[in-house]
C-alpha cells in the first residue's frame, strides 16, 4: 500500500461520490474532444487562491498556470526552460484561448518577500530571491516609501506587480497578433483572502469592484 | 468599466454566495495566522485536472505549482529566472511543507506534443519545445518503440516524467535535507480525466489504484 | 423678501415639518443644557462627505470641523488665527469629548491638487497652495512613485494624510493629557463616496472594513 | 481590531441600509462627475447646527466649512496656513459655487466666550482666545452695553459676528470678481437651537423669518 497522503486520498474519494459522479458526462466529453478552456488563468501557487475555486469553475474552463506571486517574465527567446513562457505559448497557439487573467492576492508571501531587502536566501540556489528579482524595480521604488503602512506597500506592489506581469505578456509577440482575426484579451484581478473580495483592473490600470462597476453599466444601460 | 470575462465574474457571485460564505471564518484565520498547507502539488495546467477539484480541497491545504506536463526541472542554481524551483524552494524553506506530489493525467497535450517529433515550434520562440525537452530522452526511447500504440506510448511516458519529476526533485538539496528532522515524503500519482480514476505510485515506482491496492491488502490480511 | 437660496428655504420646511417635529424635544433639551456631543469629527468641506450623513447622527452628536481635505496642522501656539487648532481646544477642554475621528474620502480634490505640482495657485494669495503643504513632503514621496497609477496614489495620500493628522494631533499637549484620568481616543476613516464603503484605520494604521473586523470579533467571542 | 467607536460604525450602518440605498446612483455619479456644490455654507461646530440637516440637504449640495463660531477672517495673503481662507479660494476658483451662506446660531460658545472677559485661556496656546479676536471689537462694544441681558448680548454679537465674516468676505478680490460675469450672492443666516427657527439676513443686514416676510409680502401684495 502506498503512503499516499490520507488526506488527500479522503478528498479523492469525496470527489468521485460527489462531483464526478455529476458531471461523470462531462469528463467523458472532455477526455473524448479535448479541452477547450475559455481562459488562460495565471495565479500564485498559494493555497488560499485556487482559481477554480474562486470563480467556481468546472473541469475543462481555465487552462492554469501558477507560480509564487503570479508573474508572467519578458519575452525572452533563449535556449532556456521557461515553464510560464511555454503554457503561454500552448494556450494561445493551441487551444485558442481569448481571455488571460493574471490574478494576485492579498498577504502574498512572494510580494513580501520582494519587500524585506533584509531577506537572506531561502537556500544557497536563492531561487525565490531570483525570480522576484522581476519585480525589484517596482519594489525598490515602493519600500523607500516610508509613509505608507507595511500592509499598504504589500498591497500597492501587489498590484504594481500584476501590471507588471501583463506588461511582459504584451512583449509576446504571439499574444499581440496570433495570426488571426482574433485579439486576445487581458485581464488583471486581485483576491482578498480575508474578506474573499474580488478586485478587477478597469482600464486605466486601477482596481475595482466588479460588482460595483456591474451596477453602474446597469444604471447606465437603463438610464439610456 | 472593465471587459472582465463574465462568465467568471459570474462563478465568483456563486463562490461567494456559496463555499466562502461556508468558510469565511476559515479564510479569515487563514489571512491572519498565514498558510499552513499540507502538501506541495505540481501539477498540470490542463483545464480538466485541478488538484483542488480532484482532491476536494479548501483553502489552505495545497500548495500549486502548475505548468505544462507538471515537470520539475533539475536543480540548477545559475541566475535564471526558475519558477517551479523557486516555489518548491519557498514550500521546503519557509511553508515547510511535509509531503510532494507530482500528480500527472491522461492525454496531456504537452506529453503528446514530446511524443510529436514532426511538430513544428508553437512560435519563434519555441518555448513548449525548449520545455518538453526536460522529457527528450524518455520521449525518444518511447516513441521509437512501434509495438505499443500511439495511447499506450503517451501513458508511458506521462508515467515515466513523473518519476523523472521525482529524480530531479531529490538533486534539490533541501529536499533530501532541509536541516530538520522530519523527512520529506515524495509522491507521484495519475488522474485519468475519462474516466476518474487516481492511480498512485507505489515504492517500486508503479501506478496502482489506491484502493484497489488497500483492496489487496484486506484481501491478504483477511487469508493470512 | 430676502434673495436667500430658495433650495436651501425649501429644504429647511423639509427639515421643519420633518426632523425637527419628531425631534422638538431633544432640540429643546440640547438648547438648555448645551451640547455633550461625543465625538469631534474631523472632516473635508467635500459636499458628498457630511459626517453627519455617513454617520447617521443626530442634533448633539458630533462635534464637527470642516476643512479642505480634513487636515489637522501641527501644534503652533503663536499669534494668529488657527481654526482647526481653536476647535480642537475647544472640544477637548470645554466639551470633554472623549474621541477624535480624522475622516477623509476618495476622490479629495485638495489630495489631489497637491499631487499636481504643475497646478498654478488659484488665486495670488495662494490659501490652497499654502493649505495643502501641510502635506507637502508625503505628496512629493508619492508622486514620484510612477509605479502606481494616479488613482492608487491619490488613494495612498488621503490615507498618508489622515495618519499625518493623526500624528500632528499628538503634538497638542492637551490632546495628549487634559488633566483628567481620561484617555482621548483618536481614529481615522476613509470613506468612498462611490461605494460608499467605510474603512476604518486600525492600530497598524492600515484602513480595513469595519464590518469585516466585527464579524471576526463576533467570532472570536462565539469560539471564546 | 479597530476601536472605532460603536455608535459611529451603528450609525453607518444605517446610512447604508437608509440613505447610501436609496441614493446610490446619486453617490455613483458624484463620483465618476465630481461635485458641484450649489451653495459654499460656512458653519459652525457646533453639534445641534449642521447645516446638511437643516436645510435638508443630500450629497453634492453644500460646500461646507465649520469652524467655531462660523466665522471668515480677513483677506490675508501670507505664508500662513488659513484653513478657512483656502476652503473659500477651492469654492470659489475651482468648484465655481455661485452662493455664499454665512449660517450662525444661537447659545454659540464661542461666542460667549468672547463675551466673557474673565475667561482663563483653555490651554497655554489660547487657540480660542486667539480665534475668537476676530470680533474681539464687536465684542467688547457688546459686552459694555449693560442694559441688555445676557442672552440679548449673545444673540447681538451671534448677529454682529455674521456680519463682520461677511464683510471680510468681501475682502477677498476673487469672491468680489472671479473675473466671470456672474456674481457670487453672499448670504446671511441665523438659527435658533431650541426652537427651530431661521432667520435669514436680508438687505439691510436684519435677521428676518423668511416665511413671515413672505407672509408679509404676500400681504402688501393683497392690500395694493
Amino acid at each position: 500500500m502506498s503512503n499516499f497522503p490520507a488526506k488527500l486520498l479522503a478528498g479523492y474519494r469525496n470527489f468521485m461520490s460527489g462531483r464526478y459522479t455529476d458531471e461523470r458526462e462531462r469528463y467523458r466529453v472532455l477526455a473524448d474532444t479535448g479541452q477547450k478552456p475559455h481562459t488562460l488563468l495565471i495565479a500564485c501557487c498559494d493555497s488560499r487562491a485556487a482559481p477554480e475555486t474562486i470563480f467556481d469553475c468546472g473541469p475543462g474552463e481555465l487552462f492554469v498556470v501558477r507560480n509564487v506571486a503570479n508573474m508572467v517574465p519578458p519575452y525572452q527567446p533563449d535556449s532556456q526552460f521557461h515553464a510560464t513562457s511555454a503554457a503561454l505559448e500552448y494556450a494561445v497557439q493551441v487551444l485558442q484561448i481569448r481571455d488571460i487573467v493574471v490574478m494576485g492576492h492579498g498577504r502574498c508571501g512572494g510580494i513580501q518577500a520582494a519587500l524585506d531587502p533584509s531577506m537572506e536566501p531561502l537556500s544557497p540556489g536563492d531561487f525565490i530571491g531570483r525570480w522576484m528579482s522581476l519585480v525589484r524595480p517596482a519594489a525598490e521604488q515602493i519600500q523607500s516609501n516610508d509613509l505608507m503602512t507595511q500592509t499598504e506597500r504589500q498591497t500597492a506592489l501587489e498590484r504594481v506587480s500584476i501590471r507588471n506581469s501583463i506588461a511582459n505578456l504584451q512583449t509576446f509577440p504571439f499574444v499581440e497578433d496570433r495570426g488571426d482575426e482574433e485579439r486576445i484579451s487581458i485581464h488583471g484581478a486581485w483576491f482578498d483572502i480575508s474578506t474573499g473580495e474580488l478586485w478587477v483592473m478597469n482600464e486605466k490600470g486601477d482596481f475595482v469592484r466588479p460588482d460595483i462597476e456591474e451596477q453602474t453599466l446597469q444604471a447606465e444601460i437603463a438610464s439610456a
